[in-house]
C-alpha cells in the first residue's frame, strides 16, 4: 500500500521504514544526478531523495532544477546524513510545472547568501527560504499559543470592529477609511466636504485598538481577550514600528493592578517555554544566526521580572553619570533610559505609576493624583512589549480626565455608559504581537518578522 | 481558608460544599429582599445569593438594584431551584459603583423583552443580555476550534495585510485608505490628487481576501490558513451581509479540488461536532428561541453533503415549475434557487464547476473550457458558507484570463510569479465565520452575532 504521507510525519514516522510513500515538495538542491534535497516548507530539515540515475531518463533528470516542485514516489529509510531526517529511494518522479533556471537566478530563490532587504523586496518568495519559514513557523506557533493560553484560563476571544469612528488612544495618527471617489468629493453648501455622503455617513477610521470596545465585552463577560490587527499613520521609520500590526489585547473586570501584572507575566512566560519546546529546530536554527538568542529568551523565563514605579525609575537614572539626556519627573522616558533599565536590572522591567500627564484618558488616577496607575513591560532589546493599565472605573474621574484632554465626550457616550451601569474596577494590556516574535526570533529588522509588512511608503504585495 | 473562585467554576465544583467563596458579578434580580441573581458573563447559568435580611443593614439592602456589581462572600450550596446550579448563603456584600435605576430602566439592561434592533443600538450593553452573551460564547468557541483544527492538522496561521494594494477578487467595491486631509489634497500639475504624497505613496485599500497573499505562503510551506477581518464596501443591506467581516482562508499546495472539498466538509463538521458537545447549556438556550435549530444542526452532522456540479443543478431546476425566474446555463444562481436546491437534497450542497463567466480569475479553467473548477457551499438558511476553487497553475492561462477580464497585469507581478517558480496543483477557500456563527446560533439577523457590525450608514462604537 502507498502512504501519502505529508512530508512532515515522514520525517519522524520511524515505522514507515521500507514502506512505499509519496512526498511532494519544491527542490533546494539537485547533486551528482543523484541526491534531490526537497522541502514542502513543513519543517526546517529537508528530505533527500536518492535517484538511481539509470532508471530515469536523462531528459526527466535535465528537468530537475533548483525551485522546481516534485512529487516523488519511493521507499522510505533512514539517513546516513545529518542534515536530513530521512531519505527516500525513489522509483517515480513527476514533475510539476516548468521552471526556468536564468529567472529563478535572478531571485531569491537562487542558493547563495541573499540580504534581508533582497528578500522583503521578494517577500512573496522569501517564505522559501529557511530562515522567514522558520520565523513563520514561530510565528504560528505563538499565534495558537496565546489562543491556547487564553481559551484555556476562560476568556472569550472578541472580534473588535476594524473601522472605527473613535480613537482609543487619543493620539491621533489615524488612517481614514473612504469610498470618496477623491477627484470628486462631495460638498455642502459652504464647499465643506460632505461625510453624510460616505459609505458610513460620517468620518472613519482604522483602529489603533480594541480596548474600548473591549472593556465594554470585559465588564459583560468577565474575561476578554482580542487579538488582530491594529493601524498607526505614524511616519516611524525604526526597526521596531509597523504602520500594520497584530495585537493581544486581555481585558478583564473585576482586576487591579496587581492581576494585571501576574497575567502579562504568566503569558509571556508562558510562551517562552512553549517556544523553547515546541520550535526547538528552528529555534536553534535561529540561534545559529543570532549568538545570544537562547540567552536572551532564557533570561526571561528564569527570572521573575522587576517591578519599579517610573519615580524610582527616574531615581535611579538621576544617579548614572552615563545617561546623557537631562533627567527629571515628568519626562517620557526614552528608548535609551529603557535599556539602561533593562540592563540594570538583568531582567525584564515592569515600570509603574507613570505620570498621569502624556498617558491615555482611560488610565485610573492614583491616590497622589499625579500619576495613573500604568504599567510598561520592558524586555531587553526591543523595549516596550507590552503597555497597560488599570482603567479609570469612576465615571466623575474619567469624565474630568477626557475634560482637561480636550477630548470631546459625545463619540465615547457608550464608552461612559459602561462607568454608569455596573461598572467595577478592571484592568487590560496591549501586547505588541510583532515585538515580540522580533525578541523570539531574534530578528533585527521587525519588517522581516510579518510577511508583507506595512511601513511608510510600502504597501506593495 | 477563602476560596476565590471565577464564577463558571463555583457553579460547577461540587467538592465546594460549605467551604467559604467570593464571587463577583452583575446584578440581574433582587427578589423579595432574600435572593439576589447574579451573573459574571462566563456562563449561562446565574449564581444565586441567598441574603439573610437580619444580617444587613437596610441602607446596603435599599442599593442593591439590577445592574450594579456586586462581590459576594458566603458559604456554597447546591441549590434546589432548577435555573441556577448553585447558590451562596451571603455573609459579606460588597457593593461596586452605584447605579441610578430610573437611568438604568432606560436602557436594554431593564428585565424586559427588547427588540433585536434596540439590543443593537446599545451594542455596548448588550453583552449583558443572556441572549447575547450565548452568541458571544458560541462565536468564541468556534474561533478556537477553527485555530485548534487547523492546528493538530498542520496547517500554519499566516497574518496576511489589511491593507493592499491589490484587489483579490476583481471585483471593486473596496474601501480606500488614506491619510489626506480631503480638504486640502495635494494636487499634480494637471490637478490630478498627488497620490505619491499619501502615506503609502500609492492609491490603498482594505482587503477583501488575504487569498492571493494565502496561496504564495502556501507555495512555500505547503499548508496555511488565515483568519481575520475583510472588507466590502457593497450597498448590501441585507440580513446576511456585513461590510467588515471574519474570514477563514485555507490554501493548500499539491490539493485538487476533491482533497478541497473533503477539507471543506471536514472542517464544518468538526465545527459543529465540537459546538454541540462544548456548548450544549448555550446551544440549548438559543433553541429555545428558535425550535428547528438542533435539528438543522444535527441535519449538517448526518448527512455526506451532496456534490453536484452547477450543470446538473441547471438541469434539476429547470425541470421545477416552482421557480419563478427563468433558467438557463449561464446565469448566476439566485437565492430562491439555492434553497431550492439545499431543500430539495435535504442536506448541504457542494456546487462544482460553475461558468467561468462571473468567477474570479484565479479559479483554474476546466477541460470543457467554458467552466471553471470552483466549489460554492450552500447551508439551509443562510446560503452560501464557503466559496472555493482549485487555483490556476498554469502561468499562460491565469495570464490569459486576466487579460480577457481586463485586469491591469502590473500590481499582481508577484502573484504570477508563483507560476513560474515551482507552480504546482493547489486549492483552497474562504469560509464566511460570521455566517457560520449565524447558522450554529439561529440568529435571523447577520448584525446580532458580531460585537460591533460595521454596515451602511453604520459604524458606531
Amino acid at each position: 500500500m502507498t502512504v501519502f504521507y505529508e512530508y512532515k510525519r515522514i520525517t519522524t514516522k520511524k515505522n514507515l521504514i521500507f514502506q512505499e510513500v509519496i512526498v511532494n515538495g519544491w527542490v533546494r538542491y539537485f547533486r551528482s544526478n543523484r541526491f534531490i534535497i526537497m522541502n514542502d516548507g513543513s519543517t526546517l530539515k529537508d528530505l533527500q531523495i536518492i535517484v538511481m540515475e539509470s532508471n530515469f531518463s536523462k531528459e526527466l533528470l535535465k528537468k530537475i532544477t533548483i525551485g522546481i516542485a516534485l512529487q516523488i514516489r519511493g521507499i522510505f529509510t533512514e539517513s546516513t546524513g545529518k542534515k536530513q531526517l530521512a531519505e527516500v529511494i525513489s522509483t517515480v518522479i513527476q514533475i510539476y510545472n516548468k521552471v526556468s533556471v536564468s529567472e529563478i537566478n535572478k531571485t531569491i530563490l537562487q542558493p547563495k547568501f541573499h540580504k534581508p532587504e533582497t528578500l522583503r523586496d521578494q517577500a512573496h518568495l522569501r517564505f522559501r527560504t529557511k530562515l522567514f519559514s522558520s520565523i513563520m513557523r514561530i510565528r504560528h506557533q505563538l499565534s495558537f499559543c496565546a489562543h491556547e493560553y487564553f481559551y484555556y484560563q476562560g476568556f472569550f476571544y472578541i472580534h473588535t470592529p476594524i473601522i472605527t469612528s473613535s480613537d482609543a488612544e487619543g493620539v491621533g495618527g489615524m488612517f481614514k477609511v473612504t469610498i470618496f471617489n477623491l477627484n470628486d468629493l462631495p460638498k455642502d453648501d459652504q464647499q465643506y466636504i460632505d461625510h453624510t455622503k460616505d459609505f458610513f455617513g460620517h468620518e472613519t477610521y482604522l483602529s489603533v485598538s480594541g480596548q474600548l470596545e473591549g472593556e465594554t465585552a470585559a465588564l459583560s463577560l468577565g474575561q476578554i481577550y482580542t487579538f488582530g490587527p491594529t493601524f498607526r499613520a505614524e511616519n516611524s521609520n525604526t526597526l521596531r514600528h509597523l504602520s500594520e500590526f497584530w495585537m493581544i489585547e486581555p481585558e478583564i473586570a473585576f482586576y487591579e493592578i496587581t492581576d494585571n501584572m501576574n497575567l502579562a507575566e504568566d503569558i509571556l512566560n508562558y510562551f517562552l517555554i512553549k517556544i523553547l519546546k515546541r520550535c526547538k529546530e528552528d529555534i536553534y536554527y535561529l540561534k545559529s544566526k543570532e549568538d545570544m538568542l537562547l540567552e536572551r529568551l532564557q533570561l526571561i523565563v528564569d527570572n521573575s521580572f522587576c517591578r519599579i514605579s517610573y519615580t524610582e525609575a527616574i531615581t535611579i537614572l538621576t544617579s548614572q553619570p552615563k545617561i546623557k539626556h537631562t533627567i527629571h519627573w515628568g519626562i517620557d522616558l526614552l528608548s535609551e533610559h529603557e535599556r539602561y533599565l533593562v540592563e540594570h536590572f538583568c531582567r525584564p522591567i515592569i515600570l509603574l505609576d507613570a505620570p498621569a500627564e502624556g498617558k491615555a484618558f482611560y488610565m485610573r488616577l492614583n491616590d497622589d493624583e499625579k500619576t495613573v496607575s500604568s504599567m510598561d513591560i520592558l524586555f531587553p532589546r526591543i523595549g516596550e512589549v507590552i503597555g497597560g493599565s488599570q482603567r479609570e472605573e469612576r465615571y466623575e474621574l474619567l469624565l474630568n480626565r477626557m475634560q482637561t484632554l480636550d477630548i470631546y465626550e459625545k463619540p465615547y457616550w457608550w464608552y461612559l455608559d459602561t462607568r454608569r451601569f455596573g461598572s467595577v474596577p478592571h484592568s487590560g494590556f496591549g501586547l505588541g504581537f510583532d515585538r515580540l516574535v522580533q525578541f523570539i526570533t531574534g530578528i533585527l529588522n521587525i519588517r522581516d518578522i510579518i510577511p508583507f509588512p506595512r511601513t511608510p511608503k510600502n504597501a506593495e504585495f
